[in-house]
């Protein structure tokens, strides 16, 4: 189980056509999620929705409601298809306005290249009516907040840019980050069902789970312990390491992405 | 818009608490995306939930409520996180029951591999109440099927083989899959924003998409152009291509994945 173990929450609503039509394979929830779990906040949900704007309204309206945070991806730029600023003032039941900040920003950059600022450029400068602009010096384009949902772009390198510029607001005033740990076996997962049981109910506060691997490494089944305390982590993953026999071990990694290393035995 | 055009949705449910905490890149949702489109059946919605009972049964109702099929991924096996047949029992209301069928299937295959059978194996032959099971030669472990959700494993490479075995299923009585054309351009996206403008008004039949590459690409912005008529898919593209810049145009691609090539200018 991911528990609420945190005080903070998080959903991401992925604004999706090439998603649902296979088009492209979606990147952006892995990065966010890693964030995330670093940061010891609980992503709890995802939602791939079409780029409709009346979907995306209710659909935000839900995770915004039950959740601390919610990240969008997606429906930003200036074509037709690009609807989430439309519909993320319809959620809030407030207008679309243009901000002059974006705007002039806009014609500062397009100027720059001497190109001729449209009316489908201006899209871009539309936000929506009190709208937050978080801005970076490294970071172009500001990123719009409403309340408590992050809207960013689809494209994965903006994407990331965009929310590595939010990593010190999302982590302000939190203490730790999730902690995780993998071990890599050869054991069959149903030999050890029971240990990882028994060890699901000794360690409450250490979620625990059982990936199989097809074919093609060198093992056949990782054990996940995330948590809190590094301390209880490693307990839980010392205890199995010790449960299972010893030829069928392999290795330990850190999974957080802060420390991501190899234990060796 | 992705519009009902076909007969039938779908919708999509990872039971994945690996995926919301970064530790792995979801992979089953691009290929069950590429087969519908090509077999014509609207993806409208991908939820990813954790491996808890409770959310897991109450996503499952409102997906399986409001499409026509649901394939859930993930949460299917013999360990504690493994929890996803228990959901499905209760979002149906019936209770789990132990397949004979699927006992003698497992204790041949275990015996075979001169294995004990355990309890923990023996969770692998529970079932819901009533479920179909849908068997294929060339897929040894039958796939679970409670009405119009398909009760998939996450593991990719066993998932895509079941999938493969569904596809006669679920492709049967249909006549036509999508078609899908992309138009790579050095366009900026703001130039032909009207241009696509008011393609989508004179094709409201076919799906017009704009997707910008950030860098490290020959080309700036992607067109596709979705439908169920080939005809009217070609005739939006073309109408495309005549008005952009002919130095703008690098190439055209069919993107079904059953007629994936290039077509050169």
């Amino acid at each position: 189980m991911i528990r609420r173990v945190t005080d903070k929450t998080a959903a991401a609503l992925i604004i999706g056509n090439e998603v649902l039509t296979g088009k492209v394979q979606e990147a952006n929830v892995a990065h966010l999620a890693r964030m995330l779990f670093d940061l010891g906040v609980t992503l709890r949900r995802v939602v791939v929705c079409p780029d409709e704007v009346d979907v995306i309204a209710e659909d935000l309206n839900a995770l915004r409601r039950a959740h601390d945070w919610v990240f969008t991806s997606g429906g930003i730029g200036p074509t037709h298809d690009d609807v989430t600023v439309k519909a993320v003032a319809e959620a809030f039941g407030r207008p679309v306005v243009r901000s002059a900040e974006l705007e002039a920003l806009l014609r500062h950059h397009l100027e720059r290249k001497g190109r001729e600022v449209t009316e489908a450029d201006l899209r871009m400068a539309d936000v929506v009516q009190g709208a937050r602009l978080i801005r970076r010096a490294d970071v172009v384009w500001p990123t719009l907040v409403l309340d408590n949902v992050y809207v960013l772009p689809g494209v994965p390198e903006i994407f990331r840019l965009k929310l590595e510029a939010l990593r010190d607001d999302l982590g302000m005033g939190r203490t730790k980050g999730f902690v995780g740990m993998a071990v890599y076996t050869r054991c069959e997962e149903s030999s050890i069902a029971h240990v990882l049981e028994r060890l699901a109910a000794a360690y409450p506060r250490v979620t625990i789970g059982s990936y199989l691997k097809w074919r093609g490494e060198d093992y056949r089944v990782k054990v996940t312990f995330d948590g809190r305390d590094a301390d209880e982590v490693a307990a839980a993953a010392d205890a199995f390491v010790a449960a299972i026999p010893a030829s069928d071990f392999v290795r330990r990694v850190h999974s957080s992405s802060r420390q991501r290393s190899s234990i060796d035995p």
